[in-house]
């Protein structure tokens, strides 16, 4: 039965219920962390074999001829660009292979164009106003980085099928001070939306009064599919070009969930211009990236073919967790019409649309019975969330049996913050 | 004899002979590049068990319980922070162990100055004018990281004690724009210079106009040393505490040239108040640095005792190239009055000063015939060496026997320089 369809006395008696179970919870002294979406140890452990992929006698030597323990190569090893051209369908003149960090390689391109400009147009610091469009629910670490730099953030409503391109085609047509996007296009973090055909085309070929736009393409989850079948991401960097707009999109990608995360290699992809004026500014950045690590992946990772039966295995691992996320929320929130949630294809992240304005009591009450979750409005910009609702679910990293705890402890949560929102508003309306 | 007291007949006999000399080293097609300090195979090969330290049977997990394969530790590990602490001579609360590239933490704190400001001071960007003091002969590479972002450079001479502080106290007591200087205090690049006692304490307590003036200590060499005796360097950080000056300097160091160049770890030590404000900003640049490649350095280099002992063994493969290139110096050009060099007790170059005015001419000439030098001027902010004399000499990369070659293909072009221009001013006073 919905909870808006009840009775106030059946809501009492159901919240009270809920509350003597969430006292059980509670006098367990959990402490389980469902925030970020990292690897769990299993998965961490597929990739160990690389730990001795390189020994004290191996051949140091990319196929080009570098020591990889020598300074040189700013733009990475051939071998490892070589592998991610082929991963990220892009040509080799198009792609750098740096550290550890996407996020940091992102962080830096933002830094870039407000100290140096793209394209030879206006650095932003110099500008009265710079604008991001952000589709929300989205990822609070690009947010961040927007924020950290007086970026003003324009929400744009995701959906299945990416942003919602009208929105978007509106907001960045209008105004020349909307300089870029954020956008993880497959697996989209939290949603788990992967852009359609449709709007990576019109992403690419939209008209925009900024004559320097860029999209922050962050394909985290590009090679992350939980299961076969999941959605084909459009290569957007050939629409570009095709729509006249070559230099529009920033690719970034990582092998952070694919082997170690924070110990993997990052990468750049772009067109061969903004690689070159990329290439210009981090030549006096750094000398190179660590070619050794990058060898390191190029020898274990092989090729696309080994890195998707690898993926295979990270998928064999968490796609139970999912499975056993998405048991409890449709066994215990179905037919209650107070939450939603989605059942991704792929990604790190389950999205829970909560009951209206009830998303931050349902983590403080997760948070007081020992789960913790990603704070809500997280997934916003500003951390508003407009109806306090969205709550992202992190399910790889705890093992399947504290999952399932910190599951039940969460649908209980949901559960009684509606109740209690329901209550207060029909007490106010007595 | 003395070039300046030879005769024009003799001088042009001279200048004969070292022509045909010049076009017999000319037809050996020789390539042989002394331009950059980089280390050797062999020195390469002494840090090649670190790649066998960890194994994928490993414990991955640092000293505090955090598995380095995973995402967390944004300033490091501890193990590897307490080691470089202990080098350094800084508590473990004033260091970030942090990615490959000591380069790209310099970069970015330049970056931050200009983006952020420090102290809670106005942010560089937004001043009229912003001026760093360069010490000169320096490193080419921080000169190019300041004309990057528009700084004006103003240099100051380098003695064998650091740089002249009297003109040091002047420039930045006088001028508030001056918010920075570059100093590489042990075995500074290229001279080889320690600064003294007396340098240290001067530019911790010197008087400066502008109230967020930073000190840029890029202590890269610091464990460099080429044989025992060598001038210990007085720790700055306490220098500044002392002078009331706490959070004055940044200080860089890595371990390019103990383990791996540019897969090694740098390091960033400061004041406990500007860690936590560079930490403020890097935690929206980077969820952490490579930890895995930390764990290895840590349990590869151990402790500082470990460490100084594996410098013994750099020292012993390099100081024999040094020697080397000393001995083709002082046999060929003493007693000319045509050159003068430093003999360093530490580091990776040469300083050479050519005769006045011609080294852009030896370095054209050596590259002719293959030998490739640094750039004359590169040592100078914006390439203006004053007196166009100075060339640095990098003899760490080549066997032993192309670096004798090369050498002596060097001392024979500073030769046909001065010779060549001994003449053209004798004819221009006919």
């Amino acid at each position: 039965m919905r909870y808006a369809e009840m009775s106030k006395e059946k809501l009492k008696e159901r919240l009270e219920e809920q509350r003597i179970k969430y006292g059980e919870f509670k006098a367990e002294n959990l402490r389980l962390d469902m925030s970020r979406g990292k690897p769990c140890r299993e998965q961490l452990d597929l990739s160990a074999p690389m730990l001795d992929v390189l020994s004290g006698a191996s051949d140091m030597k990319t196929e080009n001829g570098f020591d990889t323990r020598n300074y040189a190569l700013l733009d990475g090893i051939p071998e490892i660009k070589r592998l991610y051209a082929d991963v990220l369908n892009v040509k080799e003149g198009q792609i750098i292979a740096g550290g550890s960090s996407s996020l940091n390689m992102m962080y830096d391109t933002v830094q870039r164009g407000m100290q140096f400009g793209f394209g030879g147009f206006t650095p932003w610091n110099k500008l009265e106003k710079v604008k991001f469009v952000c589709p929300a629910p989205g990822y609070d670490r690009h947010f961040a980085v927007t924020e950290t730099f007086g970026i003003e953030m324009v929400a744009a409503e995701m959906t299945e099928d990416g942003p919602d391109m009208d929105a978007v085609e509106k907001i960045c047509g209008d105004d020349g001070s909307v300089k870029g996007i954020w956008c993880v296009p497959r697996f989209s973090n939290p949603t788990g939306a992967v852009y359609s055909d449709e709007t990576v085309g019109r992403l690419a070929a939209m008209k925009t009064a900024a004559e320097d736009f860029r999209i922050f393409w962050d394909n985290a989850y590009s090679v992350h599919a939980l299961r076969d079948g999941a959605r084909e991401l459009a290569d957007i960097l050939p629409e570009c070009e095709k729509a006249g707009n070559p230099d529009r999109v920033f690719i970034f990608a990582s092998t952070s969930k694919v082997t170690f995360a924070g110990g993997g290699v990052a990468f750049f992809a772009s067109s061969g211009r903004n690689i070159k004026e990329a290439k210009a500014i981090m030549s006096m950045q750094t000398i190179g990236p660590d070619k050794v690590n990058q060898l390191r992946h190029a020898r274990f990772l092989k090729d696309k073919e080994n890195l998707t039966a690898h993926m295979k295995k990270h998928a064999a691992i968490i796609k139970p967790k999912f499975d056993a996320v998405l048991e409890i929320l449709e066994r215990e929130l179905s037919g209650l019409g107070i939450a939603e949630w989605t059942n991704p294809d792929g990604g790190y992240f389950i999205s829970v649309n909560a009951f209206d304005f009830t998303a931050k009591r349902v983590v403080e009450l997760a948070g007081d019975a020992g789960v913790i979750l990603t704070p809500a409005g997280a997934t916003y910009p500003y951390g508003r969330d407009p109806r306090d609702r969205n709550i992202r679910f992190a399910p790889t990293l705890p093992p399947l049996s504290e999952l399932v705890t910190a599951s039940e402890i969460f649908v209980l949560c949901v559960k009684i913050a509606a109740a209690e929102r329901l209550l207060e508003a029909a007490e106010s309306g007595d």
